[in-house]
């Protein structure tokens, strides 16, 4: 591969992607909104962009051979933020995108996209959508975005649906952990297969409890090997018994699935939401 | 019913439904973009508003019982234009909805939605999103919104999923097409329904060669009358043999499924699409 | 058919088939717990007995070709009175009936053995058991034991999933009615239909809004003529606006998904059910 | 259309198609192994041929719009045989049209393609292959055939699976019967829907007890009008207990999943098959 | 955890998980029939009760936080036997541990609940019931009263079902052992998840012929290590060819699909079941 | 096992299990139409024969315990000639061993029956057939002979739908390898377990980026040990772009997806299938 882009390369996730990916291409660019990256990479060159600006991310993506789109906030957000960053910045990518003829997207998407799920279902790759948050509902718009571009114009895309990818040090990450390797296995995946068209694919290790079934992207080769399990004996000794009728304990998307949703204030003015409790 | 609103009021099939939905309510409200809408009927009032002003909306929905949606672009369009009035204006209209306590969004979804879906599958309702175009990205995208909004703060949406509601005059909309009579019979019982959570439906009329199937949705009680099949020998007689290996002919969105998405008019320079033809 | 029996012949929907079920047979004899039933049809026998004494049952379906299992307690109850009348007699029933080589057990199982289900969900007849009330558990557990002793020993069986058999004036009922008339068609097509095996059927007339989907049970050629919308503009207005978090309004079981379950008084004791709202 | 030509216009089902096809198009041509077809419709020609000969099979669909192909040996019969009349011949039919740029095969399949699955389980069209007969497993290659033509060589085709097109005079047909209306109505929407891919569809009038489920085919707009049911009270009268264990009793393919293989002559042998029970 | 309830502790299983289970909590409590239980562990003490009363049960459940319960009949036996043990004693031991708050309740269910299905299915947790023979339809009522427990009154559970939990000495047991260290394994998992709500597990062991699908239970991290492979090729060459048209080898319940219904006596009369061969 | 046959013995995959399967009987019968096969293996002996011949056929497999049928051409071929081995071969060695009393038939049927399904779809064993060649028309239909002399006469099969049973050296092999040691690990299984009825199986090694889903087959103990990702570093690199709308590279078939059909020569005239590119 020649040229390969990943946005949010400022980002928790992407700055562990940024070395892995550097390797896997003659050309590297960085791009994240901050001013400086720091230490490069060899192959590696940072642009400052802001991925609601679609001339700069069409300037970017010249050339690439795909696109590894990690650039979004993070977290729930209210909806005027989560608009600007995660629905029109990754417009932008996939336009940017078809318009340099880039291959594919390899795409950040999340359990989120469909958090309310409940953990006992151990869904497949197939359950339909259901966010939890703003947060969450702007991953199922880039997914619909995703398949979009595949169906119309050949964009390919891989949709991520990273779980915890952090340290596994409360009760439900033992379930949903993401280690860092295996997120770098995930991508590289994601990248070298040939052809993927448009795939989804749970991004989540090989712990013994994970909630979900990914047979139904077998095609990508994703073999996790990481296991939360070794945290478990530590992690539930510090957690007290969980309350089973709390959404948060009982839905994949975890404390999501109760979080208020992040608009204009309402929220804090104490509306408080009912159904947090079956 | 005490208070019913209306948006869209002056679109094609807002216009349409004024009359019936005005004698659900004793207070019924039309809005729309335009200056004026003619003619009221008896409890009928008009406001003009913009879909994309929140607070606008905020305050035309304050007391209501229900929203019925249908204001938006109805086709496909520049994707600026379909961000703006189909993307930010429908979350206005959920937010203001949750913000003043209405009941219920009935929801003008469409089969573009999942339009690229073969004909030949006779889909249900359980089948993934495939949206065809923005037009169609953005009805998905509402769809998972009014998801959310009922999961996460118990506001109830139907969402119609609307095929050609218009003249049956071509060989597609034989088995496509929504008769204004059973449209206004789907409205009604998605209003008069007492509980209906988060449910979708397909707005098609009873036609004998309907291309998906409705079973999931038989709680909504939508039982149409109406059947394209007296119009089929007609338009058959004035339509040529159609091309088999054309998308447009295969896929249940029609001509959306090629159609060239309407971003800033790259699509005008002749970058054609070699998925048209399978 | 010579000989057709009708447990429960005393009881509400007991009383409605004596007399069509009597005129399928050269002997129909009709069993309760009651003394007397009156006045008897012409070919009519009566022959007090209690379903948990299965050397009465023996004796009362010896030379019997089939027999409709109507009787058990027909309401929620303390699980004592469940076991005895809903659990044992039914096995007496099925025990007896394979001892004297009867052909098929007709039975009065009930929406209640799923009445957890969602109504939004439209759920087929391969849902899995979901009981909603002890009266639930023991239709659960008769649905299997007429698999059983199908199974096993080629008792076939016919179970009713009966919705609501009585007049339409609560607003569920809209959806969930089953008129007299269809409930007698569904019977009469359970014993005409030559071969049935184990065979599960929804209880429900062809209401706009039936809540369930009886496309598996189609060789049984159930075709209900009934429609509760006649009923339902009164109703409706009669009706106040329905809690939408309350699950008697969300599960096909109606009000038993969350009544109290009646064991022995603690439920009086003013133990709150925490799920009775989602 | 312009020519349209039926295979096996000689056979029970051809002679009752040949009128209605004839007006279906400018030109009709009936073929089939006889001599003489008798008195011809005007826009009639026949065409004396064998089904196993290709080149003669080539000439007569020349410049042809759509073929039915109904010849085949109509019963279970020697394996031989068969192979030569429905296989083989099929092949050539295909072939043939594939080479004459003919758009689509309706084709004569049978419920004997899935015989051996039970009545109870009231499948779709979704389900496995399950041959019942040689007869059957033929209907299982030409279905299979069809869609490989179809992905390979974009030759449509619908495989109608033909019940029971006869007079209704048995148990079984009371569930299975195909009157000669439908079966006209079911061949004219096989030619009329402008795109059918490939599409198989269950021939089965509008029984009451029908025993399988077409929602799968929605979009070829089949809707039988004829109900076997004005025949079940005589013929239930008429019929002796069925016994419940024979397999002939309890599949959809009836005498055929209990019918001896028509091998050279082994069967008559008295090799007797224990699976007819079970 | 502080106190942890084994019923069922001087039988076959419950032996092997005493001092397992009695090193997961503070006070670990035993119960059965028997006199005495024997040397017990440290923090063990035994109770000598009956399932059947209630009173009983709810004694030693007071405080419990969890009960693991495996007292039953642990064999087919007459109805009146399973009856009092395996229905009345689990609903006593649910109805205390309610009475008691207790969280959860994780029971030795059966492959029996759904024996009759084909070991060719290789079905999944979501398989419905299926029971073959009394002991398995028991089991079958304790799943469906543990749904009921859970949905009504937030009593959680998970439902084992055990395989061959014995030494892997013949044919079927190469694909249905479970051995005693993964049995132990299992019970700690249902024990350590912090939520399980309502959960239905395979118990069975990592065999290379295991006959059942698991994927549906991956939240509950129930990893075997044993595989009955390794005895396999000796037990094989100990086995003479099995009947393939015996349901004993054919169904996942082995030779329970053919066992006689242990009623009262009639099965030693010679009443044969002729559905023992298909 | 006394007496094990093998077709197509001198074949590619034939040759490699010779001693693998020599080793599991006494008697061992190799058969094919070579005139010789070259040295034997010590219990092994060589019968020339053609599959054509039913009369040798039955010669043959007289007092066979088991066939394993690997003899058929081996590629997309003109049809007469796939008509003749693969179809009519077929059919002799089913009837044969019927006629015999053989116990089971492995048969190395292949992805060509499934191959036009795509590969991003990781279908599992009940998806329906989809041949892309004759080649893979030939295996269905054997599949459903099997299926039918299973449900009709008894004789059990494997089917086994080989992958990519050659050295792993382009891109697609990477997913679809089948190593020779997992073959015969296979073929293996598919001879010691007990009872298989009619069971199919992917024929595909332990490969990362398998394309399908193999649990419905787990009762075979089908456990493939290698894994061609060893070779995808390499593979890769030496391998340019793939054309994601090219069929050969979405579907498991490979480069039958978008072989020309093998018919009498109109290929080679340069009849250009439209259907290759998506």
């Amino acid at each position: 591969m020649k040229k390969l882009v990943l946005t949010g390369a400022a980002g928790r996730l992407g700055s562990y992607l940024r070395e892995p990916l550097s390797k896997l291409c003659e050309t590297f660019v960085s791009t994240d909104r901050v001013d400086d990256l720091g230490k490069l990479y060899p192959n590696e060159s940072y642009v400052q962009a802001d991925l609601t600006d679609l001339a700069a991310m069409e300037g970017i993506l010249e050339d690439a051979d795909m696109v590894v789109h990690f650039g979004a906030i993070g977290d729930e957000a209210p909806w005027d933020d989560i608009l600007q960053s995660n629905i029109i910045g990754a417009y932008n990518v996939w336009e940017a995108a078809y318009r340099n003829g880039v291959k594919r997207v390899v795409y950040a998407s999340s359990v989120h996209a469909v958090g309310m799920h409940l953990k006992t279902d151990t869904i497949g790759l197939d359950a339909p959508h259901r966010p939890d948050t703003y947060y969450g509902l702007a991953k199922c718009f880039c997914e619909d975005l995703a398949s979009l571009y595949w169906d119309k114009r050949g964009v390919e895309a891989v949709c991520l649906r990273i779980f915890s990818c952090a340290q596994a040090t409360n009760a439900r990450s033992i379930g949903t952990w993401l280690s860092y390797d295996d997120l770098i296995h995930l991508v590289e995946r994601s990248i070298d297969s040939p052809v993927v068209g448009f795939t989804t694919v749970w991004g989540i290790s090989n712990n013994d409890r994970a909630v979900v079934d990914n047979s139904k992207a077998g095609h990508l080769g994703y073999r996790p090997k990481d296991n939360a399990e070794v945290f478990a004996k530590q992690v539930f000794a510090d957690t007290p018994p969980l309350d089973n009728k709390d959404l948060a304990n009982l839905c994949i998307g975890g404390p999501f699935a109760t979080v208020e949703l992040g608009n204009s204030g309402v929220a804090s003015l104490g509306v408080v939401d009912d159904r947090k409790k079956i």
